[in-house]
Formats: C-alpha cells, structure tokens, sequence
C-alpha cells in the first residue's frame, strides 16, 4: 500500500480502524479550539496580549485546515469510485463534492489572515465561525446519522411540525384578539403575537410578554399544555427514530466483527442473527485493564484482534484474536480469579450474564461449547485462563 | 375514466398517488401563504404599498379557495359511498359534512373582500386567520393521525389530565396559603394562584409571579418536579401511542405494496408479516440517482413501480417494476458497483442490511433466491444489474 | 339481586359495567364543580350576587357528597369480604377505611355550611379545596395506576431522586462559591441559591436569580444540561413504567371480554394470548354508528355485548353477542359496504388490519374461519351482514 | 463467620441482604441529613441557637464519618480479592482506592471542626457540602448504574453533545450578527450570546436576554424548536440506555431468585429465560399483609425465603420457602379467600396475572403443575391454602 493511500484511509471518515477515529477525534478537538478562540476575540474587554495569543492559535487552526486540504486533495484519487477516473478528476470531483467546498470555504480565514491585519473585524469573525461550525459539521459522526433518522421520519415530523404551526398561529390569533387593547405594545398584531405564542409552545416562557387578562391566561395554559403534547410527540418520533437507525447501524457492525471469531463460525444462520443482537463492542487501548481479580463478573470477552494477557498470582498467559475469556464468571456466578490486561490495542465483543442466560435457552450447543472449551482449559492449562 | 373521476382522483385526500400527494402538498402551501400574509396585514408599521401586496395576495388565495370549493362540489359524486344516490344527493352531502362546512367557511374572506373594502379590519383579519388554520387542519394527514391517537389512548390521558388537575388546585390552594399575605396582587385568591401553578407545572416559568417565602420556594421545587414528571408520563403515552399508530398504518402500506413485486409471491402468509414489517417504502422523482457508484451500500430495493436505468461505465440496462437491485452490496459487502437512476417517478421498497441479515436467518429460501437470481444476472448480463 | 346490591354494583370503582362507569365520571364532574366554584369564590373583586350563585352552588355539591356518603355507608355490607361479617362490622369497616375516611373529610364543608355563614373565610375555602381534591383523588382510576407505577419502579426513581439531589446541592454550593459577592441576596448562602439550582434545574427558568459572572454563566449552563438529562431519565422510567402497567390492565381485561365470544373459544391456549394482545376494546351507546358505507374500512369487529343492525340499502339484519362484522373490508381491502348502527349500548373487540394480517401468519386456522363464515353470509343472506 | 465477617458483608455496596439493605439507606439519610444542616448553617439569617443546633448535629455526622472510615479500613481485609494478601496489603489498598479516598475527605470536617471554631466560615462550607456529596454519590447504587449507562451510550451522546454545540455556536454566532447593535450588553460579543443561545436552547428561558428584532426572534424561535429536539434526542437515548441496563440488571437477579424455587427446577433451559423476564420480586417486612381476603386477586407469589400465614377464618397453615400461594385468584379470577401475612422477612416472586396467562400459552406444563398442587391443596388442607 502507498503512502498516499495510507493517508487516504487515515482520513477517511467511514473507516472503523482506530487510528482512523483518533485521526478524527484530532481534527474535531481542533477545530474546536478554533472556533472557540474566534469567539473569544469577539469580546471588547480582552487585553491586547490575550487578543494577540487567541488571533496566533486561531491563525495556526486555519493553516492546518490548508495543510489538511491540500492533503485531502492529494489523497482523492484513492476514493474507490474512482478506479477508471484519471487522477485530476477525481481531485476536481472531490472538490466540487460538498465536503471539498466546505473544506475550501473553512480555509478563507487562512488566507484572509495571511492577507491582511491581525485583528478580524466582527463580522468577518462571525463568518470564520459559522464556516468552521459547517465544516466541524461535516466531520461528526451524529450528524449524519441524525440526518438520517430526520430523512426517515419526514412524513411523520412534517405531520408534527404542521400541529406546531396550526397551534401557533391560532394561540397568536386568539391572544391578539384577547390581550390587545391591554397590551398592544406585545399583542398588539398577529405577528407581534407569535413570539408570545412560540415562547409560550416551547415552554421557554422567557417572561417579556405575558397575557393579563383572565382568558388570555387561560389560553396560556392550553397553549403551554398543547406544548408539552407536541414536545411528547416530537420526542417520541425522534427517539424511536434515532434508537432503530443506531440498532440497524450497530447490528451491521457487530455482524462484521462476529464474521472474524472462528467460534461463531459454526453457528448456523438462524442463530447467528439472534446473537448479533445481544452482543456489543468494546475497544480498549493497550495496557487496560479489562477484567480486575476479585471483581464481580457480569460479561465474558470474545478478542476481535489484539492480544490480552491472562495473569493470576505468578503465572500468566496470551491470548490472542478469535479466543474468548472471562466465561468462569458467567458459569459459576464467583468473582473474577485473574487480572486481564491488554497487550496491544484491542477490540473485544461483549455477551452480558443476562444475554448469555436468554443465549443459553435459545442456543444450548452454543453454551455447551463453551462449557467444554472452559473445562478443557482448566485441565490444560493450570486454571489460569478462566477468569 | 372521465375527466371528473380523474380529478376527483386528484383532490381524493386518502390516496397514494404522487400526483394527488403533491396536490396536497400544493394546498398546503398555498393556505400557509394565506395564513401569513393575513397576519403580516395585521401589522401597524406596514407600508402601504406592502400592505396592497399582501392583501392582493390575500385575495388570490381566497379566490383559488373558491374555485377548489367548487371543483369539489362538482366531483363530489364520484365519492364510493354515492354509487347508488343521486348526483344532487351526493353534493348535498358532500356540503354537508364536516370538510364541506369547513371548506365553505374558508371562502366567506373571498366574498367579503369581493365586496367590502381592501384593508381588512383587525378583528376580520383574526377571523380569517382562523377559518383557514381550520381549513389547514383538515388537509395536513398528521391531524387526523394524532386524533386517533388521542381516541386511542384516551383513558390513559385522562387519567393523567385528573392528575395534572389534582397537583394543580392543591399546588394553587397551598400557595395561596403561604404566599397570599406577602404578595396579594399574585397569590391573593385561588384563581390567581392558578395562573403561577401552571406557569411552574409546565416548566415554563415566566417569572412574573414567583415565590418568595421559604416554604413557598419549597413548594414551588415540589411543583417543578411534579410538572416535570407528568410530562414525562404524557411524554410517554402519546409518543407509544404514535408509534404504534404509525406502525399500524405503515404496515398496511407496504403490504399493499409487497403484493405488487411477484417475487414475494411464493412467500407463505407466515413469512409476509415478518417481511413487510421489515421492509420501508421510499418514492423517487424521475431522473433521481438511488445508487450511486463507489458509495457504501447498506440496503436492497425492490421496484415496485417505475422504471429505472443500471449503468456501468459503457454497459447499461433497464430495471422494471417488480424487479431488485442493489443486493451485491449486502451479499458481498462491497462498493456499489453501478450507478442506479430512475427514469420515471418510482415507489421502491427499501431493505436494510440489518434486516435482510436477521431475515436471512428467518427465511433462508428467502435469501437463496436473492442469491440465485443475482448469480443468474452475473452470468447473463455482463454483471451490469448487480449493484 | 337488591336494591342494595344494585346501588352497590353502581358506585363499585372496580367495575367495568358503563352505567358504572358514567356514575363515575358523573361524580368526578360534580366534584371539579366543587373545587371549581369554591376556588371562584376567593377572588376579592366578585360580585355579590356572584358570590351567592357560587356559594349555593358549592353547597348543593356538599349535600350531593353527604348524600353520597350515607348511601355508601348503607350499601358497604354488600362488600365481597363481608360474606361472614355482620352489617354493622362491615360498616364500621369501610368507615375506617381511607376511602371512608377522605369521604368523611370531604362532607365536612356541607356540615360547616348548614350550621355557619354563606361566605366562607379564605383559609377555610383552601381546606375544602384541599380536601375536595383529595376526595377526586381517590375517584380516578389513573391515580391508582400511577400509584402502582411508582411502586413498581421505586427503585429506578430513588436513584434519579438521589442523582437529582446531587446535582442540586452540588449546583448550589459552587453557584454560592462564584456569585455571593456579586448578588448576595441571590446566592449569598446555600439554601438561598437552591431556589436558583432547582428553578434552573428543572429548565423552568424564572429569570428572578441569574449568574451574571462568565463561571456562573458556565455552571449555568452545565446545570440545565444536566437538568435535560434528569428530565430525560425520569421520563423514561415513568413511560415506560406505565405503559407495562397499562398493558397488563389491557391485557387482563380484553382476555375477560374474549372469554365471552365463541368464536374464540376454539382456539387453543397458545394462541389466545398472542390474540388477546391484538385486540382492542371499545363501548358505543345505543344508535352510534360503528361502520358509515363508502368509508375505507381499516378493522374488524366482535360483538361481545349489545346488538347492532346491519343496513344495506333496503335490506337489515340484527347481529347478536358473540358475532363478528366488518372482515369484508380486511378481506377484500374495498370501502365498506352497510351501515352497521348499535341498537343497545355495545361492547366490540376491534381487530386492526395490521394485525390482522399478523395473526393471518400466525393462526391460519382463524382466518380461514373467518372466511368461510364471510363467503356463507354472502350466500344465505344476500350479502347484507358483510360490511 | 468471625464479627469482621459480619460488619464486613453489613457495609458490603453490592449485597442484595436486607440488613446490608437498611444500613445503605441509614447512611444515605446521615449523609443527607449533614448537607442540608451544613447548608442550613451558611444562612446569615440563622439565630444563634439554630446555629449552634446544626453545628452540634453537622459534628456528630463527621464524628459518625469517622467511625465508619475507622470500621472500613478494620474489615477491608475481608474483601474477595484479598485472598493472598496481607491484612495491611489489603487495607493500603482500600485507603488508596476511589471510594477510600472519598471517605478519607469525607471526615477532613470532623477534624477541622474538632481543632478549629465552632462556626465555619462559608468557604469551607462550601467545601464540606462537596466533599459530602461526593461520598452520597458512593453510596447510591443509581449513580453507578448511570454511570453504565453513559459509558454503554457514549458514542450516541457524544453525537448528541456535538450536534448541541453546532446549534449553540451557529445560534450564538448569528444572533451577535442581528442583535449586537440594539442590545450590545446581552449580544456584543460571540461569547456573551452563547449566554443567550444555551438558555434558550434548553428551553431555559430566564428572560434576561431576549432578542428584538423580528430576524432575531424568528431565529429564537427556531433555537427552541432545536432545542426541544435535541433534548427529545438525549432523553430517547438515556431513556433507552437505562431501560436495558435495568432490565440485565434485574434479569440477573431475578435469575438468581429463581433458583432457589425448588418448582422451577424441573423448567427446562430454553423456558426458564422467558419465565425470569417476567418475574418481579418484592421483599416484604415481617407482619406485612401481603393478600388481604376480599381483594381482587391479580398476581401469584412464589415464597423466596422468609414464611408466610395463611389464614381463613379460624383456620391457619404457614408456609415456608419455596412454596407458592395466590394461585386461585388466577385460575378462578374470583376475589381472594384468604389473609396471607408475613411471618418474618420475605423475599417473594410475584407473577402478573397477564404474565401467567402469556406463560399459560408458551409453557403450558408449568401451569398444568401449578393447578394439579392447587387442586391437591383443596383435598388435603380444608381449601385454606388456595388464595
């Protein structure tokens, strides 16, 4: 593999590897730091050291993000639809691609304070943060699944969103009508109105213009109620909607990673979907602890890749990719008999004690596998690897 | 059909057609204008000239609210339920139904501008802005969901409406007991307090009445929490409520649907539940892309009308409606291979991956026919469908 | 059965017979009156003769209580646990019980009433508010259910409470560290700036007490997260708690009303539950239309009490207890075809075509039932009972 | 078991004994009962004698503080994982622990107060209310469980966090724009808006910031509208998270409960999962009444540990652990005919009647068992054993 194509899949946002995701960690925390800092130089009390310090780091975010495009244009050709491309059409291809433009549009600060004075204006800073909010919105994971979820219920949030409306205006209409006279400097038009009612839906209720009158209160009530309902509503759809779209997302992940236990490897089709469902992963850096002796066990650990140490008192043993442990826990409800450390980065899959007993009713082979792999390992191998 | 079954076709507010969705959807916009630009006229700042635009425009809508009024009048007898009555009968009922009154009193503005001044007074613009919030509400599909929803589960919002009316009097009662004396203008009588009870229980808090003893604050923590909890408790009812309504309703949808592909004809009445429960519906205009080459792939489509173009580099075909696409990615767990876009309006049936894997557990035949016909296609087709 | 027994069996709470039932929400609308009118009578600014009506009115509702009282005091020896005691133990029982008591309480106001002044003193008007609403407390069925809600999930909600205090104290103590210079009546001491914790915690957000300093702001800011997440956490609890405890009561009471209808009866037991929990309960009164011709129909019906007539153009048709009407619609997916009106107050099980298409995987058996009876009726009885 | 065994499983965070229970809710109380007497005594207002009250009591909690660190650090050599350790091994390795720190911390007061004045200055007030919380949060099993549930969600909060600063900086940003030159002292700077933005993003509200300009308040309201999603979102995802790790939770304990039914032993693996998911357990005090003659029955017990009298008139029957009873009300839903009261501490199952009936289709051996022991206590025991 080229150095280029390293680099493509280091910044690449779909990849799972864990270099790749401590790659976007950085670029998220950076920018950030960046937008925070522009903000900060917005405020009039600032000393001039303080401006001069947050204007420099500001001024080194802005030329990473130019490193940062250059290299994403350099890596474009390793895009893989673009096999039969030539080179410079895939780099025009990715920088015509929103996230190039945004990508270009977030390195405009750069350049404009290459260019010109120290101190942005407070408009321009505005700019430079709305641009740095677009491209740190391109880079998070959850924005993307959340436009997913907002794209799947759309037939349902535009149903909420037209109750939202329908209450709106006739709350604005109703209290225009009430609490005019009284009050006309809040009430005193339809549109005027609508803050009230929209403050008063969201039950923000700043507390600028209120209703005085005995039905205008009573409206208030209802109105705030309605809120609440539609809130109830709102929530509802999101959350359900949110929670399938990251279960279907989580199911094809996990389904990747039980692909490579030879364990599962045997398990016939019907099963395997049944425990996807019930598994979930974990990654732990090198050198973590995972299981701590004398700990009450409540999960064992199927290695997806990485190498863990097994240790109790003075001896000790590796395990590598594909083994599990941890099962003695879950068999025998004691506390754990040895300490588990990571040798390497590790990724583990994780089958809880109340997963693992609905596995046991429904794939008894599966336990007894496991049972017997347990019982194998303490004749062979001097207890040391059942914790 | 005749030229009035057609367009009673069109303005039929249960169909699924597209041509009859984007009517509504027409509609819908059409009274939003409405609604605002009545409201906007109801502004004292405005300038003449902007207030002789929004009242013209007032009155185009009012005028397309007429002629719908009778175009529906006239269609009425292509209604299911009129086969036996007369057409005058059919109409009568027609304007005699709720929609019909309703749709009636939309129009009264119309003829009121027609023969009254331009400017429209505060109060009429009030009226107005009423009429067509109505009118709205018996166009907007989510409306009529939402008041099941509430048929629903009316028993368990009672109960928690008898519960917000208990915490409210006793929370008013107690308030007025402790915070009269110091503050008669907010707590000098049990309706007074009212207006602070539900202003805290909703959480909306506007600030204008606020305890100031310490039993009184006391009391008012005590509030917050109960009001925070009875909107959880309604937070809970509605949003199950909507999800199982909707599910209800999205399940009749795609089962009408699935009837349409033939490769779910061999499925026995056991599988199909599970199947449809499974599957989402997605509609594309002419000319839309639905996969695009390089991407990942994460779901399967099932045609279920339309036509649509697979395209690999030189090599093209056409996909018709009951025909699939889109299942290497899920078998092989690839890029997309080709580019997939519609050539006329198309309704697909979408399959995720983590639903196809949990069927392919489930209904293996299932699965191996997908396989078949895709390893059929690879042979014959140059490899250009599989996608 | 008695007069006594009768009279028993209608002021029963537990029973499900809807002359039961509206004696209940008869008495809960006199009891809002109550409370209602005693609240109105507190307002300073009242008329004279207003006050009289309300005065009068509030009485009458006391004597209504008291009569109430006596009359449940006669019928309690029909109590199901006095079979072996006598009249009078069964009496004193019930006497003593809360219920009993709370009644007691609650006629406290007639005696006042009948033997002091027409105006009552302020503090008095919020004790028979107070115990009024006690009274309405123990006649709604969802305050008992929430009850059971709170029992069952007590220990999730100790731990939120305890998270929720935490947060509080926490909250408060830091706000006292950064703004009791600033504004020391505000947060000059820890109990004072509590008010500000909770009022910020539950988002109500009066605006009374503010942090003005930039760590005060960001505390703030911190405090009304972490009151989202407490709401949040509370809602989920409290939802989900009582959407279990409903579909239990559900589940209980649609099994009693299966039990009634034959058609059932076939069914073997692992079948039934996964029936019971499909079906809906719903109660018409007499002359209520159940199914409208022309309407798309979207559910089946089993009649478990009441008759209905069945009209198709010139001809009817009488359906008894036990029988079902509406699977046309679920068969054939076409618009109803007859008017179905209850001619007595009925009971049906709704059958929704979602699910019925559901059990079509699961029970064959009862759809193929449901047909033949479907293709028998449009034999023998000129299609008229198959709506 | 020596006396430090005894103390040691007294004080042990993670035993499910009721002692260990009861001792955990002691602790808590003192623990609250010193924040809020140190919070008390922070108040200028306090009269010299309250002062010197809450001092005195604030005292013998840090002297109780005390003890209890002395009683910890003594039988910390009986924890499981101190097996091959020396007692001083075990007990430096509690001091240094998280929960041994936090409790040395927690008695710094009782020192201070004993070297020092009686009255404490606010800081260390402040300071003492912290370092008490801190230990509260030890000691309640929510804030572990919460804390599971944060680290088992953080992917999904992490989305929600970076989605809540994108809209918390864009708002902030745009409403500096269109508000800094009306109101320069709320909007002059980014950050003096984000005051603004996150007090209205969480629906907050104070009111001292509030856009006035018809732009800035159209983009209020649409924050609001965020806002009010993004807490929908937040509280879907802790709502959900909480629900499952609850339900692992509760299925391990039940699971283990269940072993020591002697009836459940003959239930094979595959039924046993489905019959603990929907146990509940419920423990009583001694001398409670857990069925009352006359109720309407709606579950049946299985007795833990702990006996239970049965008694029906003049007749009696105890019954030990292991043995069911309530059984009648379910296969006969007839009201109950017997008094069940505790005779000493109880642990019992409670099976649903909804839940019994779900079983009785899926495991119809378990119910034909539970009715073949119902109808040999009719024949032998005079009927008193059926409630």
């Amino acid at each position: 593999m080229t150095v280029r194509a390293k680099i493509y899949r280091l910044l690449d946002s779909e990849s799972l590897e864990s270099a790749s995701q401590r790659m976007r960690g950085l670029e998220v925390v950076i920018n950030l730091i960046g937008i925070v800092l522009v903000s900060v130089g917005t405020l009039e009390a600032l000393s001039p050291n303080a401006r001069a310090i947050a204007a420099f780091i500001t001024g080194v975010v802005a030329f990473l993000f130019f490193v940062e495009y250059l290299t994403r244009l350099w890596v474009a050709p390793e895009a893989p639809h673009s096999a039969t491309a030539t080179s410079t059409n895939s780099r025009i291809r990715w920088a015509f691609s929103i996230g190039g433009i945004i990508d270009l549009l977030a390195i405009i600060p750069a350049l404009a304070a290459a260019s010109g004075s120290a101190r942005l204006g407070a408009e321009s800073a505005s700019v430079f943060v709305l641009l740095w909010v677009l491209k740190l919105a391109t880079r998070v994971a959850g924005v993307k699944l959340i436009g997913r979820v907002i794209r799947n219920e759309r037939s349902s949030l535009a149903a909420v969103a037209a109750l939202f409306l329908i209450v709106l205006f006739s709350a604005a209409t109703i209290a225009h009508w009430l609490e005019a006279e009284s009050q006309p400097q809040h009430f005193g038009s339809i549109p005027t109105s609508l803050w009230w009612a929209v403050v008063t839906l969201t039950t923000t209720g700043y507390g600028d213009a209120v209703p005085v009158s005995a039905l205008g209160r009573m409206l208030g009530g209802l109105v705030m109620l309605c809120g609440i309902s539609v809130l109830a509503l709102l929530s509802g759809i999101l959350a359900n909607g949110f929670a399938e779209e990251l279960r279907r997302r989580e199911f094809v992940r996990i389904w990747d990673l039980v692909a490579r236990v030879p364990f599962f490897s045997d398990v016939g089709a019907i099963a395997i979907a049944d425990i996807v469902s019930r598994l979930r992963s974990r990654s732990f850096p090198a050198g973590a602890t995972v299981i701590r002796e004398g700990e009450t066990g409540d999960s064992m650990f199927f290695l997806v890749n990485g190498t863990v140490m097994v240790r109790r008192g003075l001896f000790s043993k590796l395990l590598y990719e594909g083994q599990f442990f941890g099962e003695m826990a879950l068999l025998d409800r004691k506390p754990r008999t040895a300490d588990v450390t990571t040798q390497t980065p590790c990724t583990v899959l994780v089958l809880n004690v109340a997963d693992f007993y609905h596995l046991a009713g429904q794939q008894p082979g599966l336990v007894s596998a496991i049972e017997a792999e347990a019982k194998r390992r303490r004749m062979t191998s001097v207890d040391t690897t059942t914790c």
